[in-house]
Order: C-alpha cells, then structure tokens, then sequence
C-alpha cells in the first residue's frame, strides 16, 4: 500500500519514514484489537476497508476534491456544523487525533499539562504525520475547553485557521452570540469556496448529514438487543469514520450493516452470551485510534453497548429540524441542534448527567465506566458529580483517567476486571 | 487578639481550633516576610493592621453592615463589576485564597489536577476557615478558566452563587452578551439588596472606584524611581488588601503613603541600592497570603517593580469613563473598561503581550518572572508565548511554574538566584 500512496504523501510534506512506521504500528494495532474479534459481522468490512485506507484511498480522493475545486475544512469538535460545510460544498474532516506522537515537539508549544488528545493533534502536525491536516485549506478551532482554546493560538502559526465562539452558558444571549458565530462561519466558507449557500443547498446538506446521524441512531438501537449483535470496540470504529468518510457513502454502508444486524437480532445471534455484562462507556472523545480502553473492557469479559461521548451518542442524538424553508430558519434549526450538545464545557450542563441517567436505563447496562483524558479539566470535574449522582442510584460506576500511553495498560486491566467482576449478574 | 472575637467567628461557624492554628502560622509567616524588612515606611503600619485584623476588625465591620441591612458580595475575579455593587449600596469583598487549607477536603469534590487558588476557596470553605466566605450574602462566580467555571458547580452547593459569563473573544457580539451580563449583574443586585441603582448612586460609585485604581496608578508610577522608595512584597499587600478593605479609607490611606513615597524620592531615599536588579512579576493572581515567591526573588538580591497580573496592574490600568450621565451611558462605559482585561482566558489576548513590554520598559526592568499556577491552563499556554515573544525581544524571562506548597521553596531559590545572577547589570 505504501508504495502507491508515496507520491502523495511527500507531496502533502509528510515524513514518509515516520508515517510508514506509524502505519505498521497502527496496522499491528488494528489487527490484535479489530481482525481478532470472533463472528465479525460481514458489514464491518467496509469500515476495515476505510480504516486500512485512510491515509490512502480517502486522501486520494480529498486530493482529487481540491482538484475539482473542492475545499477541505478541518475540525476538532462536534460544534463545527456540517450541514453548512456541506452546503458551500465542501468536505469536513475531523482532525481528532488518538495517538501519541509528536509528542516532546508538541511540549515545546503547548504546556506538559495539557490533555493528549491536544497534544496529539499538535504533535502529529510537528512530526508532519497526518495527510488529512496536511489536505484543508482551513481548519476550524472552537472556544470550549482552555486547552484547546489556547492551544490553537500557537496552532495557527502551522495551519491556516478561523475559531468559532462557542458560548459557556445557553441562555437567550448565548444563543445570540452562537447564531452570529454560525453565519459567520457561513459567511467565511462562502468566502473561501466562493460558492453561495442557498436555501436549496442547505436544505439538501441538512437532510444528508441527518440520514447519517439517522444511521447512526439506528445503529444504536440495534444494539440494544440481549444478546447484542456488535461489539462495543465496532460500534466505536463507526463512529470515529463518521469523522472522515464521505457522509453518502458511510451512511448507505452502516444501513447496509443495519440490516445485517437486524437478521442476526431475528436470529438472536449475539456477538457475546446473553449474560455478558453491559457496560456504558461515557467521557471524552476517543479519536482513531484510540481504542485502548475499550479494548480493555471488552477483552475483560464485559461488552459495551453506548458511548456516551461526541464520538458517540452526543453527535448523533438530535437532528436538525427539517421543516424550515427560508435561509434564516434554517440557520436557527441549526444553532437550535447545535446548543442541545452537553458537552462539559457548559456550565452547569445538567442535561448531560440527564442523559446518562436514561441511556443507563434504556441500554439496560450493568455498569457505567468514566473515561477521562488526564488534564481535562471540564471532564475531570463532571466525572465527580457523575459518580456521585449515579451511587446515589445504585448504579455502579468506574471512574478512569488516562492518556494515550500504554505504559498503564496492565494497571487498567487490573482496575476494570474487578469492576467487571462486581457487576457481573 | 482571638478571644475578643472569638464569638464572631463561632457565629459564623468557623472551626475555631483550626481558625486559631490557621493565623497563627499566618502570623509567623507575615512576620518573616513583612515585619522583618528593612526601612519600612510609616505609611505600612496601616497595611499591617488590616492584615493583622483581617479576619478581626473587618469582619466586624462588615458584620455591622450587616446588621444595618447591607449585604455582602464575594468575588473571585476582577471581571464583577465593583462599581455596580457599590452602587447598590452593598461590599464587594474578594475571596481568592492563597493558603492551602482543606485540601483534602477538597480534592473529593474537584479533580486533583486543580490550581491551587481554586483549591484552597474550597478547602477554606470546608474547613471552615474563611470569615469573608461565611459572611457573604452572595457570591459571583465567573465562566473564566475551565477550573474555576466547574469548581462553582459544586461550591454553589455549600453557597449561594451567581453566575456571570465572561466571554471568550472580544468582538461586537462579545461586547453583546458582556453587556447583558452586567445589566443581570445589576438586576440581581437590586433584587438581592433592594435598592435601586440610579444614575447618581452609580455616578459615585463609578468615581469612588476610579479613585482606588487612581491612586494605586499613583503608587505604581512613584515606585517607578530608580532607586524603587518600596519593596515588591509591600506593593503585592497593598494589591490584596485593595480586594478587602473599604474603598474610602484604602484610598485615602494608599494617598497618604504615596505621599511619603513623593518624600523619600525626593531624597533619594530607596528600599534597596541602585544597581538591585529590576523585576517584573507577570502571570496568575497571588491571593492572600501567598507571598512565596516575591520573598524568595526580594531574599535573592532583587526587587520586584511591577505586577503584571490582576493583584497588580491589570485590575487598576483602566479607568470608568466618567464623563457618562444617563444610567445606559454608565452601564455602557463599565462594560467598555470591563473588556479591556487582557486575563488568559480570552483568545487571542495579544493586548496582554502589548502591556508586557511596555511595562517592562517603562519600569527599566533587567528581567520578567513569570509565574503559573500548576494546572492553570490558561496561563500555561501564555507562559511559552511569552518566554518566546520576549526572548526575541533579549528581555531576559524566567518561567516559574508552582503552588502553595513550601517543599519546592529551596528548589525556586536556586532557580531565582541563578536567574538574578545572570541579569544583574
Ligand atoms: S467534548 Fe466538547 S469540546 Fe470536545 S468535541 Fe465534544 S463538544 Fe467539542
Ligand atoms: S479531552 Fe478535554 S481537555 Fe482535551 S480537548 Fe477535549 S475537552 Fe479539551
Ligand atoms: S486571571 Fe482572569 S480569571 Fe483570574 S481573576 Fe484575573 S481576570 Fe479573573
Ligand atoms: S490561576 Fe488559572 S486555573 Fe487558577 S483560577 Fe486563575 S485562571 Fe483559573
């Protein structure tokens, strides 16, 4: 594979040496915690496939995009709103990164207490390992934790980038100042794409990035079922390619595969025994591939079945209304969807333990396990109401901080199988 | 001193036996620091009986007020707004705290990961050790740092809390949702004290605070004399009692020894020779009592001229325009010197690099210290663009990174002094 992408990359500036180890080492990854799992479902093929290629086929065709005039816009958060990329067509790529790299170039930038997925992100830049920042003509900071905040101050003197404000609170003026952060948003992608976003072609992205939520969504019922029919670790891949494929394209696929599981749920054909314990993984994002934890979980005889997280349910959870029709109704469905998100950087964020509570309840899991980034401050701290609101109803909860290192692998088996033991019916 | 108020503070139900612990280390330690200096200006005994009597006599005076139906507003950032509390007849009292007190306590309910200011406000309120935080009617938080905005989720269960958004940039719709916030502020105000604020009630308290910041404007220009006519320490007490005393009597008294200072310039009187190197301190607040490190760099050989930070020259730079007359001109003319604040927490905060070298020049300092907080991630950030900025500029900076502990004291004495070595002219 790499020789046919080789061109490429060194035209992107890549560090072809270290990115042909960083692919075998991700491939080596890949192989032990994806190809091992038993009863693969024959739909995750596709997501093997995209996964195998993503710093190949995908760039290639991001490549001819730019090409056909295509512009590519970058992103490290849910709150940048798709349907407006979409609209001004052009092609939005997450930029999450889940691997450590980069990393002592990274703390000459950006302080040594800064969470890894920060790091991360800024040291693949350093280390000129990611084709996909290498391929945006404009990446997109957001205004939500202080660390990412700050950190694309020093960001920006490396990549071409426009921050949007993403407000603390969400009462009447937030939601003023969020609506004139996405026109302005729209105002800058119609500058840089010179393409006008009309109602028609705003209507249409709503309705393409909806379906893929809708995907998604169905997806997570399907799940639902006892036994369920996909792994945790699966379910968690869809949702990180969620990031990076074409949206058409993903969304067919992950239907396709919903059909798949809806034959095994008829045949109650289940991917663990019916009295696996269910788990709901909740906390930070995990982007690729960053599959440590889960793997943990699911190798330690528990099987997760939600993820309460923006790679997960939070991006999925709620559809941009349909209904509108002019322009500017549009615009406010948009920022109506868009402050419904939970993310801990609101305060106070009620919603969020709201929806824990309902997600425990409705997955009819055995346990919740927390998962924070070390340094995430907005996380850190809901992590500890979280655990106290849920033993106030018995709901048992393993709260667990990390990074991108292995180096507490044992140390977290340790930690999760007596958990997993204690919650096991 | 304790028994005469020992009832006071069982009243506000402190801990009286950790109390009593609690100021007599303070003691010690003010006595080491301050007490020990030499040629003290007759215009600090004033400083040293407030200190002495901070948890005394102040908080009988504001019991008093109290008692004749005015209430009492904790703060913890410059950014609420003294002018409109004044204004509505009510104190403003700050309750940054700089002693690591109930830290365990604490660290249950916020991460470990935590600045060490935001931690001891909990710990103190925990303990049961702060007179100030008891005899609050109310107290504002801010949507700043990540820290502080999801340690009041759950401080805000032990007090009564309001909450403030200060936004993240400072464009137009910034300036929007700031000036909504202010206008709350008020309406919170005169519901809480009843009090209507008129444009006369707030015209005089616009001045009555203009006077503060003026004469400590005053101060800060005096000690500008080469030889410096007063120690760093004393200025950084001047600073923190700034947030505690009643503003009259403050001003007048600050007056009075900037008086005394005009007389020792005059005769050419300083603290120190005139070859003491000169020292900017720049970085994160330094609440009462934490004098760590200006005693470590002032027992090194230096002198500290400035205090870039907000117990220091960023709370008394800007000035209310007091040329308003209508009650919206006022409102209008807060929120404009409001959002001159270049704190860390804004993006991309390029005014607070601007007012860096501008005062190190001004001051004809030989060098910068910059201090941070561990785990203040705002700060953090600031901390490497600055060493950067000014090493380009050959302004020599050293970046301090600490807490309230004493065990890293020997450690930051060698790091000073071999700082001070190296720029003494
Ligand atoms: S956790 Fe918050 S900041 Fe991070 S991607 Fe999600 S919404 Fe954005
Ligand atoms: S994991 Fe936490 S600290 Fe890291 S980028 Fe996300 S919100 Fe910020
Ligand atoms: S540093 Fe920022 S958050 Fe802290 S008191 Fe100053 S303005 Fe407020
Ligand atoms: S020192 Fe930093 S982290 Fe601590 S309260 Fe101030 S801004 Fe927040």
């Amino acid at each position: 594979m790499n020789d046919q992408y080789a061109a490429m990359w060194e035209k992107l500036n890549l560090d072809l040496e270290a990115h042909d180890a960083l692919l075998e080492v991700l491939g080596k990854f890949y192989n032990d915690i994806y190809l091992s799992q038993e009863k693969r479902l024959r739909g995750m093929e596709y997501l093997d496939f995209v996964l195998a290629e993503i710093h190949g086929l995908r760039i290639k065709e991001l490549k001819e995009a730019k090409e056909n005039g295509q512009k590519i816009i970058g992103t490290f958060c849910i709150f940048v709103p798709e349907e407006l990329t979409l609209a001004a067509n052009a092609i939005q790529v997450g930029l999450c990164a889940g691997a450590e790299a980069g990393k002592e170039k990274a703390e000459k930038l950006i302080p040594r207490n800064t969470c890894a997925l920060i790091k991360s992100f800024i040291g693949f830049k350093l280390a000129r390992l990611c084709p996909f920042t290498e391929s945006c003509d404009l990446i997109i900071g957001e205004t939500t934790c202080d660390g990412k905040k700050k950190a694309y101050e020093v960001f920006s003197q490396y990549v071409p980038m426009y921050i949007m404000e993403v407000p603390q609170q969400k009462y009447l003026s937030d939601r003023e100042l969020w609506k004139n952060e996405v026109l302005k948003y729209k105002n800058k992608l119609e500058h840089i794409t010179k393409n006008k976003i009309t109602p028609d072609k705003l209507k249409k992205a709503i309705k393409i990035v909806n379906e893929k939520r809708k995907a998604l969504q169905r997806l997570n019922k399907l799940r639902k079922a006892i036994p369920t029919p996909i792994s945790g670790r699966d379910v968690l891949l869809i949702n990180q390619i969620s990031f990076y494929d074409d949206p058409l394209r993903f969304t067919k696929k992950i239907n396709e595969l919903c059909n798949e599981l809806e034959e095994k749920i008829k045949k109650q054909e289940g991917i663990v025994s019916q009295d696996t314990p269910r788990i709901l993984l909740s906390g930070c994002p995990m982007a690729v591939p960053n599959w440590k934890l889960p793997y943990i979980i699911e190798s330690s005889g528990a099987i997760i079945v939600g993820e309460e997280s923006c790679i997960g349910t939070r991006n999925t959870r709620d559809l941009v209304d349909e209904s509108a029709e002019t322009l500017d109704e549009m615009i406010d469905a948009i920022v109506d969807r868009y402050l419904k998100i939970d993310c801990a950087c609101f305060t106070p964020n009620l919603e969020r333990i709201e929806h824990i509570i309902s997600l425990a309840k409705e997955l009819k899991i055995d346990g919740v396990i927390h998962y924070n980034l070390l340094f995430c401050q907005p996380y850190a701290h809901e992590s500890i109401k979280i655990e106290n609101i849920l033993r106030e109803k018995n709901i048992p909860i393993l709260s667990i901080e990390t990074d991108y290192s292995m180096e507490d692998v044992e140390q977290l088996k340790t930690r999760v199988e007596a958990f997993i033991e204690m919650i096991t019916p």
